[in-house]
């Protein structure tokens, strides 16, 4: 078997070549920017008044403290020019600055009295109160590099930069298929020696807060089947997530079913609990991640590999959390662990907190983790306050 | 003006009070949950078994190492008994423990020639590889409290469950209104002295990452239509948030409509930069924002007052983060400094780099930033590993 490590490098040196597609910009959030992007003109693109108040020319206040009001420049509005450079103009947050002045009073420092604006004390300084043509970027400037992470902030630049059509990485087609004859349906009754399918919804759920729609599936425990259903799915979807029947039991199919598909299985056996019998397969662009069919198994196999390695594809530059251990651990198997933990944030230290479970099969205790610790293989005794990699579950949307 | 913390106060003591609906529990994700929920049955419903291998009673090991293979017990399947003490029976990981058996031998410990099961070695241990049925929960206990937080792994207990439809809190409907005569639409070609609408947009992202789908619009810096169509907006959405028009200017007339409307001003202006104009108004269930213009205002804005006021009538017990200061700043205005920062987990802790920029109006380099670290007023230099409050504005879906 290898080592957790040894079967992340195996997944990185498969990539999946994903195509781009011209999308709104309003859709375009957490989605991967495939083209650089450049400024259409200056930022800002005039002399942009910053503050509500007054524009005069900065040398008349050297000998003058009040001045006529010409007139008011609103934003929005073409630019004035102020006639008389020993008069004023109103201006407000937003416009362009009037010809002819070059720094702002704010209302604060002035009493309007009818036409007169009067400043009661003010340290001159030119361009005070102005945000300078081209300060942030000169037209053409590159703004935004191909494969950023369309975030709010950027979302709103492409906005600015009028990007109405923006070119992303096209997310792969997922689907998601529960194995095992165990299992019915979340609005049925089980009898004794079954139980509701539940690890497809939480992939599924996973997926969506990674901005991915995945599709889901149920194939049966029986090869023929099995190996049908699959084929088809391979047409239809890139990827293929399994959780279940890749273990070493009669009705295990798949690892087999999917060799007969003509399948290279690259990994299937990871020295980890849980989630030992991870498999990953692939074909030209199809892939499969088989997840074992434990609650915790399936999502700490779905974070430990394919949540990385769906992030390189779309060029996603994640880097490897990590998180301070709060309480000492034993865990004696030469295996990397991964422990579910409850992370709180004091004083700027991430520190995660143990959560008792009963196993990989304890879905209640699951609910309370919201990362895990991967604890390495050879050390049985973890000290509180050391420091481990550290995936999250989820991040609180708040 | 009042401090930041004056304006959470406020904030806090002005709730909403959201309706609670029920819906189907596969579009639960990043709702609140508005009920307890209790185990149906025992978790696991059965003793599980564990690993795939041969079940027997243990006591017979002490005493021989070969056994008849009776029969496969299937995941799945109804439960089978073991005849004869003397014999085993094979079992498959997520089946019911068999009748007269007490323990699980995994294959990687057993050779199987025909119907015969040979055990190499195994130390001997009651229910080795069964998950006893209730250790987890018994039926009747409560699993998930009212008011927790639907993430996947809560998803997949609700699923488990039988949950199939999920009383949750429903999201208030949220308007996001643009105001400023100097917005032009993001397919338009701005003249010299106009700009496109971005705010709205990054607005409406970043609601969408908290889960809640807004509408925007865009209001005249008129004063009798804006009134008109605030008085409108008031009757389909309980909260309307507006960036600009809150300022001095001459035709920031929001304050002004909002008063003629009957809506209680409660903040309007705080000790904060940038973001002094900040407002927040109520009447009765409606609650508005109104958050500055500038890019970097409205976003730190929405989230210092907005995202945890919202995450409060939600009952997310979302606490303060806080993050460490990777270099000296010195800021010498007796405000909070809302710094933009630049996050890095670095030994599981948070390190924050101040991203340089050119005030609130740069939304050039506002893209740069991850997260804002909140300085207090009443300190000029704040030193490098000094640990302060910091707001994430996205925290990478990754």
């Amino acid at each position: 078997m290898i080592s957790v490590n040894q079967a992340r490098d195996i997944l990185s040196s498969n990539p999946l070549s994903l195509p781009e597609e011209f999308i709104p910009f309003q859709k375009s959030l957490n989605h991967t920017l495939a083209s650089n992007v450049y400024a259409d003109r200056d930022a800002p693109p005039f002399h942009r008044v910053t503050m509500d108040g007054i524009a005069i020319q900065s040398e008349v206040l050297q000998v003058k403290k009040q001045f006529k009001i010409e007139g008011i420049q609103a934003a929005g509005q073409k630019q004035m020019t102020l006639k008389n450079s020993e008069n004023c103009l109103e201006v407000m947050t937003g416009a362009v600055l009037p010809k002819n002045t070059d720094c702002v009073v704010p209302y604060e420092m002035v009493q309007i009295n009818k036409d007169t604006a009067k400043v009661n004390e003010f340290e001159f300084k030119k361009f005070k109160n102005v945000h300078l043509q081209g300060t942030d970027a000169k037209k053409g400037d590159l703004i935004l590099r191909k494969d950023s992470w369309i975030h709010p902030g950027i979302l709103g630049v492409l906005a600015s930069l009028g990007q109405e059509k923006v070119k992303v990485v096209r997310p792969p087609k997922v689907l998601i298929c529960a194995t095992g004859d165990e299992l019915v349906g979340v609005d049925q009754q089980p009898l004794p020696h079954q139980i509701r399918t539940s690890n497809v919804y939480m992939l599924e759920a996973a997926l969506k807060n990674l901005g991915i729609a995945a599709e889901t599936a149920h194939l049966p425990d029986h090869k023929e089947e099995l190996r049908r259903d699959i084929e088809k799915a391979l047409k239809s979807h890139s990827i293929l997530l399994f959780s279940g029947a890749v273990s070493k039991g009669k009705f295990d199919f798949l690892p087999e079913v999917l060799n007969d598909l003509g399948l290279d299985i690259l990994i299937h056996g990871v020295k980890q609990k849980p989630g030992k019998p991870f498999l990953f397969g692939r074909k030209n662009e199809n892939f499969v991640f088989g997840f074992p069919g434990n609650p915790s198994s399936t999502l700490v196999c779905f974070h430990t590999y394919f949540k990385p390695w769906l992030s390189k594809q779309l060029k996603r530059s994640a880097s490897q959390a990590s998180g301070i251990l709060a309480e000492e651990v034993i865990f004696k198997k030469p295996v990397t662990y991964h422990l579910l933990v409850r992370t709180e944030i004091q004083d700027g230290k991430i520190m995660a907190y143990p959560i008792k479970n009963s196993g990989s099969g304890d879905w209640v205790h699951l609910s309370e983790a919201d990362a895990f610790l991967s604890l390495p293989a050879d050390v049985e005794t973890f000290q509180k306050n050391d420091i481990f990699p550290l995936n999250y579950f989820h991040k609180g949307v708040f």
